[in-house]
């Protein structure tokens, strides 16, 4: 079974447009390595995203948003360590 | 526990896109009475959308897409009926 990453996002913060930027940046990297990228909304300023059970990064723990790149470091590092991400590793 | 919807899509035929656009249809629309729209990817033409364990779209079956208006009113009509759509339901 493939991996499942979720992105837990604050609908009252209107963060549904960056969630959905970084569904699509993960599912075009990844493709069908990922069984799928589930949205879904939240409250209270949460921004999280979950590869299976894992909390691989939180907005609040960080203080600040995720970048594409290194959320795609995060999950390759784990379904994929010997994956090059082209541009994206640099 | 609100309801899921899930979005299968071909990867092949680059529907990626389209898939995430209907997603953030829903999502805007039915904010957090959806617990979440999951993207996956396939392959092989699909383009299915499931309410938890109910097909209620599939591009085969109905040998066209769906407008985000017509998947408003089945996921509707199954979670709140009683609720308008405004523009929608026209």
């Amino acid at each position: 079974m493939n991996p499942k990453v979720k992105i837990i996002y604050c609908t009252q913060c209107r963060w549904l447009l960056r969630a959905a930027w970084i569904a699509q940046e993960l599912l075009t990297t990844f493709d069908t390595d990922l069984a799928e990228v589930a949205l879904q909304p939240g409250t209270g300023g949460i921004f999280e995203v979950w590869l299976n059970e894992e909390l691989i990064f939180s907005r609040k723990k960080a203080e600040r948003f995720p970048e594409s790149k290194e959320l795609k470091q995060l999950i390759r590092d784990r379904i994929d360590p010997e994956r090059s991400l082209g541009h994206s590793d640099r």
